[in-house]
């Protein structure tokens, strides 16, 4: 383990650039993001071409935009010339205009065709995640041809371990071949001599994000193709790409579920205002949504006031349902995620939570009346005369709550999805605030029902 | 995309032993994974060797042991002697003894060897993740030596692309060489003249899964060296076994954070029981700890009786506290996993969330004094003569809970890593657990103290 540790800032740019031009670029990427976006500009210019474009080519590098937007004019085209495609429109995405036609006038006529198809796709899609820098030869080459021009391009193309097969007249995608096969041909045979047997798997550039790490994941590939309608190959997304976005996505889903919107930066880099909007908005959602609560008390006000010992298992009571909803929901969304359960499959799933939830909520409910009794019995408490009932008030109310959140928060999900969501858009805290109201309805509904006459 | 969709089950294994032998081994594997271990067991033995082999080597084959355990002895050996030894040691530890034994004495004496060492690793280490099946070859080897090295043990390597130089006095490892690199060498000069100048990056194989994962991430490695303490390479980590175990661990991350214990298996395949335990273990835990709420009202009965009032606001104000905890914790869970904060950025995390969870109190107060005003003044409800004191102290008590939710929200994952837990075993609903009695007991404190003298 030889990586380094960050360092303390204000020290001068060329003294930090010297004592960084030996570190691995992600290390002189952990090292900038740590700067202010001038000083990271500066330190760039202070080492050698070469390295700075590697750090300039790594996504994680965290104000590449404003850093770009810094650096000298005749410097950026430069920079910009060796940059991958890909990156380069990352970045152009976050530069306001007029910034970025200027910048888009210094590219070179091919780099800025790659950046203009790019652009076109939205943030979400494969397209968004390819790179048009792969290795792809005619189906007439020889296994010598195949690999002196490999060897010829390697330092150009992200990753030279799958090569790409045409058809010499249609040019569209007909195999590929992984290095490990070619390397192990004779050289004047037929590149198809060492391809699989296969057609190889594609995507469509307008396919999810999600649908590519599947791919990748299942098949172990090391690089995706990704052709357009008429099966020319059009882009590849590499592993570690995918691995970036995969570690992207996981953080956005935790997130989510935790009840806010997804952070755009590391949590240090957030300024205060961010943070606020990102998780007010679900906050206030949420509190406004559990509003309903206080209408539904309100309903029960004539219960509550002969009654005031219901009161004191609202929280307990209600917070079963939110939290058996919780797993439930968790659950799901990575069952879907990983195609484990597809949409269809949705009354298998409630069929499995309907006896889950029931047992579940027979085990809470059990112990909740065994609290009841025995805090009675040892005088910790009194619950009145009618306790007995009071206890089968809530063993019976827990019952009803858990089997609803359990299948309400194993819906929710294929919900989502039905409507066009990402199942992982749902939150803990939004199940909760689901089965919150519910809750209190079931609650007070077998209340009535067990305590008319004698409590109610 | 041409996978094959799930087919209906019931069809002779050996039809389906047909079909199924031009498929890729990993949806071979999707559709062995809907039959019953017997079923197939017997599929398996009608594909070739080499099929059978490479559906047996994939992770994602469900009940890999139970399957094995069906073969007939002879065709096991011969099985086994295909497979990596990575993956005969995970399907080691789920068979039961004597069967264990019993295949071990089968295994050729390399592989055994290689198992044994394996299996002393423990099941979250980078040990058990590694593969054993590397290529490395001496530093006084030429280029043209190394790649017919390469092109001899492609067959039965998980991985070329990456090619271990190794010290020829002490076989410590000095340098890795990217197969990419290598084919762009002159045959004839030594094989370190490809090699980049910097030393590998490398783990003890008693490091984290995660830590390995962090690495491979950051890095973009296609493997990762593991060596022992004295430098010695025993193994690497590829970039498709990592990919599988990132995908694991999210889907564990997830569950936990949805309260309940990470289930071993795909949904659909969990038995009811198993599903159960699983999900009981914390409901039963967080209903025991959401008790304290029970005890806390109870000991506020008196104010309860004066002001009921007070009841019809505890759902919403204590959800409030929930919420904010859960979004501190999803936040700070992720920070620390991706090394965003360390440790000891604990109170540097303190100095946000306090003035952050005090903003968002107020936001959410001034929320609940606004619909206290509105229903009080269109007369949708009437709170009583001192209903300005009681929007007061909705308000107040939200400002205070919602910050206290933020905080113990945003510390709790520092709490566990201090103990030597995951950060990522903290839940939406046990935060919820802890931030709801102090919830309650904020609200009527903040009661007592603006209503004394009027309702209280």
């Amino acid at each position: 383990m030889n990586e380094i540790a960050p360092f303390p800032s204000g020290i001068d740019p060329a003294v930090l650039a010297a004592r960084l031009s030996d570190e691995r670029a992600p290390d002189i990427v952990e090292a900038l993001n740590e700067e202010a976006p001038e000083v990271a500009a500066a330190i760039l210019l202070g080492l050698s071409q070469e390295r700075a474009i590697e750090v300039l080519d790594q996504p994680e590098l965290d104000s590449a935009a404003d850093i770009i937007e810094m650096l000298p004019r005749d410097r950026v085209a430069s920079f910009l010339s060796g940059m991958s495609a890909d990156r380069i429109t990352d970045i152009f995405r976050e530069i306001e205009e007029p910034g970025r036609s200027d910048l888009r006038a210094r590219l070179d006529a091919e780099t800025r065709g790659a950046v203009d198809r790019l652009s076109t796709y939205g943030e979400e899609t494969v397209g968004s995640l390819m790179t048009t820098e792969f290795v792809a030869v005619p189906g007439n080459w020889t296994v010598r041809q195949t690999l002196d021009h490999v060897r010829q391009v390697e330092k150009t193309r992200e990753t030279i371990y799958a090569i790409f097969v045409l058809d010499p007249r249609t040019r569209a995608l007909t195999k590929a071949v992984p290095l490990r096969r070619l390397i192990t041909g004779q050289p004047e045979d037929n590149v198809l001599s060492v391809a699989p047997n296969r057609r190889p798997l594609a995507v469509s550039p307008t396919a999810s994000r999600e649908e590519a790490a599947r791919l990748i994941s299942k098949y172990d590939l090391l690089a995706l193709p990704v052709i357009d309608a008429v099966g020319h190959l059009i882009g590849i997304v590499t592993v570690d790409d995918m691995i970036d976005a995969m570690v992207e996505k996981q953080t956005q889903d935790v997130q989510r579920f935790g009840g806010m919107e997804a952070l755009p930066d590391p949590y240090m880099d957030i300024r205060f205002g961010t943070m606020i909007r990102k998780r007010a908005g679900w906050l206030c959602a949420l509190f406004l949504g559990e509003m309903m609560t206080a209408t539904a008390m309100q309903g029960f006000e004539g219960e509550l006031e002969k009654a005031i010992v219901l009161t004191l298992f609202i929280p307990l009571i209600m917070s079963s349902g939110g939290n058996s909803g919780s797993q439930a929901t968790s659950l799901l969304i990575r069952a879907l995620a990983l195609h484990e359960v597809r949409l269809r499959d949705w009354w298998r799933v409630a069929l499995r939570e309907l006896p889950t939830g029931l047992v579940l909520g027979t085990i809470l409910g059990a112990i909740g009346i065994v609290r009841i009794v025995v805090w009675q019995k040892t005088g910790l408490y009194d619950y009145g005369m009618h306790w007995p009932l009071v206890a089968a008030t809530v063993g019976a109310a827990l019952v009803g709550i858990v089997t609803f959140g359990s299948l309400t928060g194993s819906m929710l999900p294929f919900l989502l999805q039905r409507l066009g969501f990402d199942p992982a858009t749902a939150s803990a805290p939004f199940v909760a605030t689901l089965v919150d109201v519910t809750g209190l309805v079931i609650y007070f509904s077998v209340a009535m029902l067990i305590l008319r006459g004698t409590l109610l």
